[in-house]
């Protein structure tokens, strides 16, 4: 049954329509879902189950069986040997498995073609074998992300939404969810297009006094109102680009290092953090810890802690080793955790601080439960807190968790919010603000029009790419790189 | 969000007013189905998400919102502090996910209760906060198997057809597909049904007789006549219990044990049986190939491998428990394989045939590609066949192939066979064979009548806990049993 049908084929743009089928589920489940999507969805559907019908009314689910036409025959058109076949079975249609399908109509459905659900045992063997049939049927494996791609390429969401469902599927916390919600429900897409109306706004009245430019006295576009127009878009666009260094941090998990000397309680403090963290898939999922090691959910949010080696002076070069790389570990948090069990010495507090610029750092001060309590005073260095904990006993931790939440300085993550996690759209806003800076420069030197509203239609263009209009995406590669990233069967 | 309100619970028998739900589908995919069923399963989902009521039609499919009621606020009741909670959110309505609702009515559904299906993105953090939410609403945590086992109770499935559904779930390839379809589907159970009545006719005849015992001339019944039905009863059952054992090897795949000298070729030829085997589950799965190992799907069927050390004489003490080993694999085999590179002794072939009592021998000339053909007329002990290869270049690996099907003796494998795989069924058929031939023996002794039905109603309860009737099924224990091997969703 090694199909080579199975295998995805390459789309292209004007390949809707043929219709497609992938599984939507992961295996191992008790359910599994098969999606078709295409002209002949519901035709193919309805030749391998009674119940539905190429007129079946949409939204609707039938109770039903899918048959195989054939005893497990392989594919038309295949010459290899049957090796799945009943050896000695006559022709009969072989009983697949007890269904339900769910039918949707063009345009109200998810790619905006006719789509058919088929809910199935999850037996992987069962997928498989619908798959096949459905592509015995004239089905065409899907590739990864094609159901968002059509979804994209017949208007039922830009660019940027297609992406946000990926992300959506791979949000793991609050934080992830919220960004990917928002920017699935359009939050990013109408603030683009608000932007794209008032760069199109200013464009207009650049060229009407360019259409008019042989009446030298006419000037229809106050210069200085044009200048503050651009300075407006400019300082909105910067913003939303400077959401991208949040964004990746809260996508990767905000990055934290836990320094301090040996013995201080790095490691017990870790422990303790993992253990308070509260699982994010119920026991019966069976999420293996592994992969979510060390990040810890606090407030719905994923830090990322970096366990390092002991900071001291030293002349031995392994342990400077070790010592190097703990620095690079601050170098690359976002939130320094420096944990002691005695008071810093001036040098240490100095030390930190120069290795701690442009970072948040908190000050704990373990081993509460021994009575040793780092007093206020004794700290020189400027700190975001300072804290008693019993990593041991778990004093503190709760405390410590949120001055950690307050350090990250993270926005209010509404589903409102719009923060960029894609490194396409933050280079797309970066473009754009390159190209804004000349359009600005233009402006206040008094250059020609003509010159400021070619400027003008290259940032339309960078923020189009974002969210892919019509007019400004041609290339095939460029969503074959977006949607690769989807999941089969999205 | 470690929520112990998402630990399912211990239901009880009348348990089935309350409203439970579960995830259906496996985390990792692209979208996630959650099953919700029980009196309230519309309401509870109508005060989450805006289309659905608890007049919402059956069968019908709707796009929807979920939306938490709080933000991320942990179940009432808890004490907890909320970790998931949105620091200075206010208590507005948080969009969890934009998902497909389809509603099923009592008795229309697989529980035969009002159901719903909840199809999201396919994140585990959404999974399980719409489980949360559900929770929150009134819904109670799933335990594994309680849908199937709701489903039992409501009289949707006999009890054989409900571990059928699990079986099918698990169901790896055709011949597991086909047995646990056939049972599902009734084929079991009607068997049963049909001993039960002839049973019953025998009991029924007896009991008249009893009845007019007074009368010492009245012999209702041919006790000829009885003894006949009673032992094609007992034959039909036996011929079932004695299905189990192929049953079982199926199950865990039909095991072959490859012997023969070192060098002769035993882990060129399983390399090359797992190269030519046709993947189950098709790339795009992810299914990892360590899980079937040496397990090698010919013709449908899976055939576990049993690779062992070489035979010959010896007096080195580890080089024997080598040899020992092997002789235990030949043991446990139904199938064994033997590889050779040159004509066996005598010895030889008088070692396999005295270890190969009982099972299909085929003898397999290696190396045809240097020439090797061991002749036919060299093999003086018995065997199923003897082939030639090449394990090296792959000449006459489908013909081994065949070989290696045909010897395992199976069954057809149509859906309508009827093929005992559960150790508990096998049980209740053997007692059912005992009860009945203390019976036979009655009938033919000429014992009083009354103890001759009163073992016929034990052959009765035997059968009847196959299927569950629910005047023989009470324990709860016995149903918990059968139904937590379920899937959860299941």
């Amino acid at each position: 049954m090694h199909n080579p049908n199975l295998k995805p084929q390459t789309p292209n743009l004007k390949s809707t329509e043929d219709t497609i089928c992938a599984p939507a589920t992961a295996p191992g489940g008790a359910l599994g879902i098969i999606r078709v999507s295409g002209p002949e969805a519901l035709a193919i559907v309805g030749s391998v189950c009674h119940s539905v019908k190429a007129t079946t009314p949409a939204n609707t689910v039938h109770y039903t069986h899918i048959t195989a036409p054939v005893p497990d025959a392989s594919p038309s058109g295949s010459p290899a040997p049957v090796p799945d076949a009943s050896p000695s079975g006559p022709a009969t249609p072989v009983l697949i498995d007890e269904v339900l399908v769910s039918t949707f109509r063009s345009p109200h459905s998810y790619t905006g073609e006719d789509c058919v659900e088929i809910s199935c045992h999850g037996s992987p063997y069962i997928i498989n074998k619908i798959l096949e049939i459905l592509i015995q049927q004239g089905c065409r494996m899907a590739r990864p992300g094609e159901f968002s791609m059509r979804a994209f390429l017949n208007g039922k969401m830009d660019l940027s939404q297609a992406e946000a469902v990926a992300d959506l599927i791979a949000s793991t916390n609050r934080a992830t969810h919220q960004i990917a919600l928002s920017q699935l429900r359009g939050h990013f897409s109408g603030e683009l297009s608000q932007l794209r109306q008032q760069l199109l706004e200013l464009t207009s009245l650049l060229e009407l006094e360019l259409d008019f430019s042989d009446h030298e006295d006419l000037e229809f576009a106050d210069r200085t109102q044009l200048l503050q127009l651009a300075q407006h878009i400019d300082e909105r666009i910067t913003t939303l680009a400077a959401t991208f260094e949040t964004g990746q941090a809260i996508k990767a998990g905000i990055p934290v290092a836990i320094v301090g000397k040996t013995n201080v309680g790095k490691s017990t403090l870790l422990n303790r953090l993992l253990h308070d963290d509260r699982a994010i898939v119920s026991d019966i999922h069976g999420t293996t810890r592994d992969t979510i090691e060390d990040v810890i959910n606090i407030q719905g949010v994923a830090f990322r802690f970096i366990d390092t080696a002991g900071i001291r002076q030293t002349s031995d070069a392994i342990e400077q080793i070790g010592i190097d790389r703990t620095y690079q570990a601050i170098c690359r948090a976002r939130i320094v955790l420096w944990l002691l069990d005695e008071e810093p010495t001036a040098e240490e507090q100095k030390e930190i601080e120069s290795r701690c610029q442009g970072k948040s750092l908190i000050i704990v001060s373990n081993k509460s439960d021994k009575g040793i309590s780092v007093a206020e005073s004794s700290i020189v260095i400027p700190h975001s807190s300072l804290l008693s904990i019993s990593a041991k006993h778990g004093q503190g931790i709760e405390a410590l968790e949120t001055a950690i939440y307050s350090a990250a300085n993270l926005p209010d993550l509404k589903e409102s919010d719009i923060i960029v996690t894609s490194a396409r759209h933050h280079e797309a806003l970066v473009r754009a603000h390159d190209d804004l800076l000349r359009v600005l420069d233009a402006l206040a030197h008094q250059l020609p029009s003509d010159l400021v509203a070619e400027d003008l239609h290259l940032v339309l263009s960078d923020l189009a790419q974002i969210t892919g209009e019509a007019q400004i995406i041609t290339s095939q590669e460029t969503l074959n790189h977006i949607f690769r990233h989807h999941c089969v069967g999205k």
